[in-house]
Order: structure tokens, then sequence, then C-alpha cells
């Protein structure tokens, strides 16, 4: 492989400019299909026209950006991409950071001279987040099949808008059938969003495989009594048998050997007042687990805890299922060229799980998929305190470089 | 003694009209203070009156009616009371109950043509319940010298309104200085508030005393972080701390031998997301014992446990004292009494202690006191579906009219 180089400066102040936009009283929330994701757009399409890319645009909005002779009797592309949509009052590095590498990556090629065999695509995918329509990574999950682009079109978002009116409002109703481009491979570059790097001073993590997610809603019936007239073993107290179940979820990740992890982060209480029993608990559950019979197994371990405390403590119980997504195996070809291209850099490298969501794990459905890591400070994301040092983002780009560099070329 | 009786009819009809007095769209809120208390205070004057009593009002809008000759040398008169204000939504027999059935002694007594050595006074103390103006008990707090009446006049309701005005506003502001009767004894009837006569199939409560109530804040302090991509090694859950907690305090107050009542009725976390791992959980703490020391006792582990926990989970733990008060001991004389009427009623009876607060707790620092408790359906209270049947209301009312004539003819 010829000697090539990534271009630092530019794609550090492409992320500096990028995070910029759209921000509004200092904050960042360029949440899908608002006026504020319109700019984010305006500006990664311009980018992409700069380098000469043929923009294209399907109809659930995903942003591509191609380089090479695309055709149906030629080899299939190489998909290179993340998301520019964010939370609210978000950092600038989830999602645009592996975009603007893909760009970086797919720009120093063209501009090296490199003309790789297979075609590249540079993608950003519609409303990964999923804070304003339903589901998250909406716009990779319809490009792979997962859902229907006129049921996606239809979806209502928190706010009362449909999601199609929205994309023609902001210009970003394209033409093309999602899926429209087969991919031959996809990789994302993306920072960890958890403290596992960062915390061990690993710079580059070559993701295997996404956990699957399990959440659950728990309502637990007791009796609202008053707190001091109501003698011990007369209560049926529903916030009492909350608390055990938060007890039992968290010890059980804990346990030597889990894989899971394990957190109730919402909680309500009814009544809600100081003197009275809680007569109603509601919280949540999120599982997690790289391994899908482990999952289950936490699922049914869960649900006969619930059992017996109904039975125990003389309350009822429910659950209503939220999500269910079954954990994503990644290619372990691709996986394994991670660790070598970064051994290659000398940079540290460990093989690891992705805990959140992430666009790939859509595409995994389609073609062999695989994720490269790069440290948060702290774990910190969807937080303006999001933060990875630039030689971090820099040999995460150059990792990606000669991954894409070798995909193109394959067979 | 001669055979004398309440009039049943009269008590029970009063006790419906009273109960529908002030109702708005079926709802019972005869808040402290407002139209509707003003509305309930007019009808229990009214009787008062019809039944020839000697009607003042003090200056915190106590409210009394005098039966027999009150002179600074004569003997110091017996009260009988409770209170008429409600919370919102309330049920009919909390408090009522008890003037209503104080009245009805009181004019059969007169009826009757007993003259006692000792005056009989019915009191209806202002704002027991303390919904629109804390601390509640308030009336009889000021009565009992324990709050001083400019303080309590000043105070100001959640809904801003200064209780002085509203007093004067309702015709309430009276004449008389808080205090101004010495009483002989204090007697208040009530109903139980809590389950345990109900359950236990028993007629009468001799209230013996009365639980101190430690209320207490507990904010737990944590880090936010993502919910899949945090190893739990590596957490800082307030959400978990808080369920740790919960489980201690009630715990505690299950183990065999233990006297407290414990109740955790409020909680929420932050940010409250179904990914996020609580940064933040803030709860409440209601610890209640008939003894001081045990009570204090439980404060004590609780602290004990929370610095523990704060060690070992990495997490703040502050708190906030809300409330203390401490234990009431009734006057063993009248509980004793309040016994053995009973029994010569051939009614069923048992020594208790009061889980909830009463105008007894605040004159029974001046004064010998007492309560006697007839049941609560289920236990019920606070509630439109508090309720007592007809015959227990009878029965307490028959054993307070011969408890106060044992009292006014004491030395």
């Amino acid at each position: 492989m010829k000697h090539i180089s990534i271009n630092e400066e530019r794609l550090l102040e492409r992320l500096q400019e990028l995070g910029r936009t759209g921000c509004e009283d200092g904050k960042r929330s360029r949440v899908a299909l608002s006026d504020a994701d319109k700019q984010g757009r305006d500006v990664v399409t311009q980018w992409m026209n700069d380098a000469g890319l043929d923009v294209r645009v399907d109809r659930i909005g995903n942003l591509f950006g191609l380089y090479g002779e695309l055709s149906p009797e030629g080899p299939d592309p190489v998909f290179i991409g993340s998301h520019i949509d964010s939370v609210i009052d978000a950092g600038m590095y989830d999602g645009c950071y592996g975009v603007l590498s893909a760009l970086e990556v797919v720009q120093t090629l063209k501009e090296a001279g490199c003309a790789p065999k297979r075609p590249l695509v540079v993608a950003a995918f519609t409303n990964e987040e999923g804070v304003r329509y339903a589901p998250d990574m909406m716009g990779s999950l319809v490009y792979a099949g997962g859902f229907g682009i006129d049921e996606a079109l239809a979806v209502i978002g928190t706010d009362g808008s449909v999601l199609g009116e929205e994309l023609e409002r902001i210009g970003y109703a394209g033409p093309e059938e999602p899926g429209f481009l087969k991919p031959h491979a996809y990789v994302e570059l993306h920072v960890e969003q958890g403290p596992v790097l960062d915390a061990e001073g690993i710079q580059i993590g070559a993701v295997e495989n996404l956990q699957g997610i399990s959440w659950q809603r728990v309502t637990i019936g007791g009796v609202a009594n008053h707190a001091g007239t109501t003698p011990m073993r007369m209560r049926k107290d529903a916030g009492r048998a909350a608390a055990e179940v938060i007890r039992f979820v968290g010890d059980r990740a804990d346990a030597p050997g889990s894989t899971s992890v394990a957190t109730v982060g919402c909680i309500e209480f009814e009544p809600n007042a100081i003197n009275v029993i809680p007569s109603r608990a509601v919280f949540t559950v999120d599982l997690r687990n790289p391994d899908d019979a482990k999952m289950y197994a936490d699922e049914e371990a869960l649900a006969g805890f619930l059992e017996e405390l109904s039975r125990e403590r003389g309350v009822t119980i429910s659950t209503e299922r939220l999500v269910r997504f079954e954990p994503v195996a990644f290619d372990q070809g691709i996986v394994a060229k991670i660790e070598a291209i970064a051994k290659e850099h000398g940079l540290s490298v460990r093989r690891m799980t992705s805990g959140a969501g992430h666009d790939a794990q859509m595409m995994a459905r389609i073609c062999p998929t695989a994720m490269i890591f790069v440290p948060s400070k702290d774990g910190i994301s969807h937080n303006p305190a999001e933060f990875t040092p630039a030689p971090d983002l820099i040999a995460g780009a150059r990792v990606l470089l000669d991954l894409i560099h070798q995909l193109a070329d394959e067979e």
C-alpha cells in the first residue's frame, strides 16, 4: 500500500465547524429533521460536493457521498458512515466523528489518486438518535429493509409532526429507494460513549459485537396507607417491593462471570407523599448482554423473582416489554483487520462490545460490518462535556483509512 | 351515676350534615380557613348555640363551646374536642367525629340536667391538618403555648395567603387569648386512621401514647452514565444506593421486637431516563416510634448505614431533617378509665399507640390527656372512602360520655 495519510487539520476543523452548526444559545440540539439538522446536512453536503463526491439522498433522507464507478455489474461499494443528528444539548463527537472521518478517508484516497477496486460510499443516516421520532437508528434500519419506508414516513414525532412532512420541509426527501446500493461491507468509526478505553488507556477498540437490549417497564401495585398508623405486617408497600427488584437486577449483573449490565433509570411512586405508603411503583429495567441466551436467562430470572416477590409481599406486579433487540455479532474478518492495522500503527487495541446502539447494528443485517471505537473522556456522552482528544481522533481515522483501503481492494 | 345516654340519631345526623358542608363537585375539602372551612365552622357554631353553650373564639380561631360556671376561682374545665378542617378530598369522620361527639356528650349532660363539678369545653381546633398552613396541629399547639400567636398569624400558606388575614376574612379571628382557659384534662375521640382495631375486630382503642415522628430527606449523588456502555464496576448508581436504603429501613422496622414503622413515600431519580444511570436519587424517610430512645437508635442506625453505603458505592449522601416530634405519653389514669368504661359497656378494648398526629399531643403539654379510638374500615383515612360503622361511632361516644362524666366530677 502506497503511503498516504489523512489531512488531520481538515478533519479536526470540520468537526469543530459541524459542532458549531445549528447551535442555539450555545446548545447543540440537531434533533432529526429540525432546522438545525438541515443546517448540519447542508454543511456536510457542501463538503461532499467540494470533495467531488456524487451526492445522493434516499427517500428516508439518508445522505450518501459516492466515489468511484457504480454500475449494476460492477463490484459492490464499501459503505463508511454514521449519523449527524444529535440528542438535545449534545456533544460534538457522537456520530459526526464517524461521518466526517469517512469523508476524510474517501477524500484522502481520491486526492491521492487512489482508485480502489470497489466504489466507496460516505453515509450519514437519518435519525439515529430517535429523540423526536421512534425508533432510533431509523435511517439505517429502513436502508437495511427492517422498517418499511412508507411506515417510516408516517411516523408521528414527540412534537406531533409527521416525519415525511418534515423531511420534505427541510429538503431532504430524496428520490433514491432505501437499499438502492448493496454494500460489500460497512464500517463505522465512533467515540466509545463509555469509559472502558479511557479508563484502560487503550487507543483503539475493535468492536466485535453489540449488546442486545431488553427494556421493560415494571408496575407494582400495593395499597396506599398511612405511614404512621399502619403496622409493618399489614403493609403492601409497592416502593419497598420496587427496591427489592432494583437490588436483584443490580446484584445479578454484578455477579462474577456475568456479562450483563442492568440499570433502573426511571422510577415513580404514587401517591408520592412523605407519609403515605406507596400504592404504586413504576420503573424501568434496562438489561444488556452481548449474548442473547444470557440476556434471555436474565429476563427469565427477573420474571421468576417478580413472581416470588408478588407472592411474598402481597403486591401485584405486571411488566410491559418496551424494547428488545438481539445482540449483533460483527464480522470477525473485519474485526481482525482493525486489530492488525492498529498494531501496525503502534496503537494499543482491544476487542470490545458496544454497549450503545449504532447504525452498524442495522447495516450488519445486510453486509459484513464492524466498528472502530476511540476513547471518550470519562465515558461521558450525550452531553456537551463529551470529549475525545485530537490524537485519539486522528489515530482512529488513520486506522479507518487503512481498513477502507484494504476492504475496497477486496475481491 | 344516673343513667343517661347520648342522642345517637342526632350525632349521626350531624356527622352527615357536617360531612356535606362545604363540598364542591362532590369533593370534601374543608381546608383550614377556606370558605368551606368557614361553612363548617358556621354549622358547628350554630349547633353549639342551639345546645345553649357559651361560644368563644380565640385569636388563632380555635372554636370553643362552654358549659357550666367558669370563674378564675372555680375548678378548671375538662376539654373535649378535635378539629373540623380537612385534607383535600377528605373523608367525613377524621376530626369531625371527635368534635361532634364532644358536643353530643355535653349537650346530653346538659339536657339531662347534670351539673358536673367542673365546667366542660367543646373544642374545635384550627388547622389540624396543616394542608394549607404549616405546621399542622397549629391551633392546639398555639393554645398550649408551643407556637407564638403573632408568629402563627403571619404564616404564609401554600397559596401565598397570610393566615391572619384569612382568619379575619372568614370571621373567626376571635378576641380570646389562646390558653385563656386552663384545662383540667383533655380527651379526644377519633377514628383510628389505621387498620389495627378493624383487623383485630376490637371496638375501642385506649390510646396510651403517640408515636414520635422523624422525617428526613435523603439525597444521593452518583454519576449519570450510559446504561449500555458503562461496566457495572465503573458505576456510581444513585438509584441502586437508594434501593439499599429503602431495604435497610424497612428490614429494620420489620425485625422482631421492633416498635418502629418506616416508610419511604417519595422518590425521584435524575435524569430519570431509561438508559441513563441515575446521577441523583432524592427520597424521604418517615420513621415513627412510641419510644424516643428507640427512634433515636433507628436514626443513628440509618446514619451509620448511609455512611458505609457512601464509602462502598462511591456516592455522596446528604440528609436533611424535615420534622422531628418526640413521642407523647398520655395520662395513664385516663387511659385506665377508658379501658374500664369500655369493659363496663361490654365492648372489646385494647391499649394502643397512635401512629398519626393529633391535637391531643399538643394538649398533653398542658394537662392530663388521652384519646379514644374507634375502628376505621381497612385503616383507610384522608380519603372519601374513610368509614366507621354507626355502631362503632355510637360505642365510642358512649364511652366518651361516661369518661367525661367521671373527669368532670373529679376534685
